[in-house]
């Protein structure tokens, strides 16, 4: 029996609310439970250096936490001057799952950054990140076809992420903290609608993982991922933005 | 005419959301019209050093935007390396107003640490900051007199805050943030229920201030800091914090 | 009794001394007792990014202690990779304590940097630093008009300021460190020699503050800034700047 | 074709010199191919704090490239003030992945510091860094072994990591900078001796991948891993160290 | 004929103001012509970590220089989070030179803190630091002796510093600014009274140098040392000090 | 007796293996008995700022060690954000030591930057440096020559640098690390092939030094010097680069 009374396949609720900020181009509040990331995506009329004058777009995505989005308060990044490994790791990952998506090549030369800052968080922040930050990003790009800037929408299909991991011997879906504090192995899966990998990454925490347990993680990670990519739609359906 | 057909000696909106994080000790969103800001309150049982063995507290606080607060995307602080001149002038205002109403001596050996987060900004972050970090706090404070950690709530009295500033010449109270870049003179006042003064700043953007003007624009904020403390008593009231 | 010997509203002897750099454009030794600030005025030709190709000038200041300012010495700030909060706040101070009065607009696309650098401390630097800020830029501007380069003296009238606090319950001018650090309110006036506010910083240390007490900082204040743009003028004289 | 003629299926010729520190208590230089990397493991009688007074012991790595390890030389990450994000991934992973295969329990309150500094890199410096950190970390338990201050080595199996890739749509095992810059994906396996999973990570770069293609990727990574247990265990048995 | 009409063998005008800040346990402002160092020697009752409970003490220095002690303003080293490599190199070499005549065993567990911040440069700051930095750490370390804290001054004989160098194939001594940017070898000799080498660097600016060109730069600076010594001497025996 | 059995005037076995890095233009392997240092030539066709457009070239080096070089692991720099003093000294001697017989004005508006990263350290690591840094310097600037990109080579003449300095009152050639923990005096000299002095630096660590006392260590150093360029000359020969 998990902490919230669970099944072992079964995610925590999920929500996505649009529209949280009225300077973003695209936003929301993503939920997986207890944990809750504000996503915007900014669209910049400029690109990076390696791909000035070559008509190509760019996707990049940032994430932090709130001090008192952890259990106990987590000091700013700022005061030791640095982002942490941790920070860096999943910011570069949330980076590569928008872009797997994202026909970058017919977005204009222009950039779109994902800010994900977690408002509060109970394990799957970056997961809860990826499954927002596509949000914003959708919302964002769909408003430059709407204003004419693009012709059509230049995403190849939705992406969501959700992680899983073994508790005691028992393959979970969608770890909160005190799971995820306890397993022995986790894995993040983002996926595409259609079921695609985009990335894969498995840690053994304590000792060495069977191949077929990582067998046995994906096909809840696939359960997990569909529902995510349902409320997706849903949310931007009913935004008029799908 | 002030931009959202507002008379000059009126607030924005004034909201105040207490608990909305699981977390923290004390919490709470705070709007003045469209800026919004997530004050959170941290009780932590250690002292800065200066303090240590004194058996007495201390309040501190940090401000930071989200980098999508802002009309335009602003980078995050943690890329240079530092906190920027106008981000350490704001939290060391916030600390000091709220020191200011806190009996330090009286909350025993213990820190309360209060983060303003800015989600969304239009002008007068700052006087939002102080407005709903008041709140986080007092909550924050009642929480240790209600587990019997404190005999009685260790605050003189409320604490809250206001803009008000000289737009073409004429005194308006509660500048949003286009009438805030076009002030001849920008003031912040920080006052206590019964309207002392806590903190006062003034600053004549472009010419100089006639002493007159500045007894204008005191006026204004006394009403509408007067309003602020109303709102902050409903909210703890209604919050069973009061 | 003041620990000098000093009546409430009697400044401390104050001394400037012009000419003090060879290399700098400007350039003066300030004293306000004990307090020594070296204030240097550098003209560079050439504006931050935000003013390129609009013609306009800027001034811009900049502040710092010496190690051993200090009654025991405190670390350089360099060590810590980065500028106090504190640092911060008095440096941005004066630069807008200057732009207040400087004629930007008529400047040429120019910037004087206002460096204050100070050799002792003994309370009120940031006042002494205005002070002598105002001279050395001054003696600037008059040298690129009496070179040509300038047709007349693009500032509209002195700026000085001074402290003044309350000390146990009574009212007083120029605070040395003694008294700034016993003092229940303490007030920065940044005034014009026409009495004008430029800037008006009060902070209850300890306990809030009745409007009233304010009123009665302010005359004193503005009994200091009389004194203290007459010797401005009277070191300006000297030097045949005036 | 590959660029240098190998099958699909064919590491790269790999060679371990054992012994090349003469102050680390365990160093070897590993090659993949032209890849070149430097490990060293120390031991210090001492681990991080959250470890203090517990008996068990740690393991930890980092990794960094000389400024001409690349093909044009790349910028010391000193001159910039901190490490990138690249890095600091790397390094954990190499981290995690030998602390998966060490009993720290069984290690003594004691921490083994495995640097990986890239000589010369051509792909594949993470897990050249992996396999040969692997070796460091195994000699200098095996000398406090012999030196009596542990009773068995610490440690459950060999570990050894190995990339593969999609290239044109092939699976190829070990990828050189060349593959690597064009593969349409990207996996790295950490595996035990056994064959066991300590870390996965599968990235697609350009489009998502089908599942299929990474059970492909997965049986080329278990052959390449064999014959890196195998080099270590040659070059362990040749310095008497098995 | 040198730019200020000196002879070859001549150093500039030399002044030692001893007794420049009312804090600083020792200070001067030394002068070598237009090049004006403040150094102040402060006492800690403190060592480094490597000096605990040794009984023995320490002296170490600082060196900085103000944005406008050089001909064209120079940025604040704190903008950059860090000092320059010339910077530390200097105070680096004003330490040792101190160090090789102060008898750190007979100094009690204390560190002595000489700070040599340049106000005016023009050539030999750090020869006029030395030179000051002598005078203000005697001051501090006699202070101590009169105050009955050392039973006798813990200084083996004064040391002074002096640089030269080829100009036009000419040795000349004491090189001002406009002579060291031309120069095509610089020296720095850094002598006890009795004329012993502390510290001696040379540096072919241009082309290698001759072993006989060096033995004559030695002969110049061991004139000027003497000088030096003998103005030390005279401004410490006028302070009550020799 | 020394450590090694060497007697006082006989450098430690000296290496030189050219050709260690397949992307450098230059590089070696350079080892004063344990000390071993990896130096590489990285060509760019771009200078710094101040070069720009006067069709001059520059030589630059930079020095690290790696953390297990020394007997007990030494922190990355990376880690404080910053090089140490002790680095930047060394890099700043290296890189004055190559200029001074690069003819740089004939090297074309170019840039060799010379990396020199102590692999393993025994003392003298800085002289090891500069002696191979010119290896690799010397290596990459006969490729240039060979591929027609410059007429001839613009070199001066060899550059080799060996430390000495007073043990127990000897003076000995070539310290190591031990020899050099302990000396009274110690002394870096740059010469050229030919015998001049590049640079030459003396410090004494403990009391200060005769004057005879250098003149003792610059002949056992003259010696030095001579067989290190010896070593150079038949390394650049047997790899066709002389």
């Amino acid at each position: 029996m998990r902490t919230d009374g669970r099944q072992a396949n079964v995610l925590r609720p999920v929500a996505i609310e649009i529209g949280v900020n009225r300077h973003a181009e695209g936003s929301c509040i993503v939920s997986f439970g207890h944990t809750r990331v504000l996503c915007t995506a900014t669209v910049e009329e400029r690109v990076p250096p390696f791909l000035r004058n070559t008509g190509k777009g760019w996707v990049t995505a940032e994430y932090a936490m709130l001090p008192r989005a952890t259990h106990s308060r987590t000091a700013r990044e700022v005061g030791k001057g640095r982002q942490s490994g941790r920070t860096m790791e999943i910011q570069r990952l949330i980076g590569r799952s928008l872009r797997a998506v994202a026909l970058v090549d017919s977005m204009g030369e222009r950039q779109i950054v994902v800010d994900c800052d977690v408002l509060q968080a109970d394990g799957g922040t970056r997961t809860a990140s990826i499954t927002g930050g596509y949000v914003a990003l959708h919302e964002a790009l769909q408003k430059l076809v709407k204003k004419g800037d693009l012709p059509k929408l230049p995403l190849r299909e939705p992406v969501a992420a959700i992680s899983c991991g073994l508790v005691k011997g028992q393959a979970l879906l969608d770890l909160d903290y005190v799971e995820d504090s306890g397993a022995e192995a986790d894995a993040n899966f983002v996926l595409t609608a259609s079921g695609k990998v985009v990335e894969l990454q498995v840690t053994a925490e304590d000792a060495p993982l069977e191949l077929a347990q990582i067998a046995e993680l994906q096909i809840l990670a696939e359960q997990g991922v569909r529902q995510l990519v349902e409320a997706q739609m849903a949310a931007l359906a009913a935004a008029g933005l799908a």
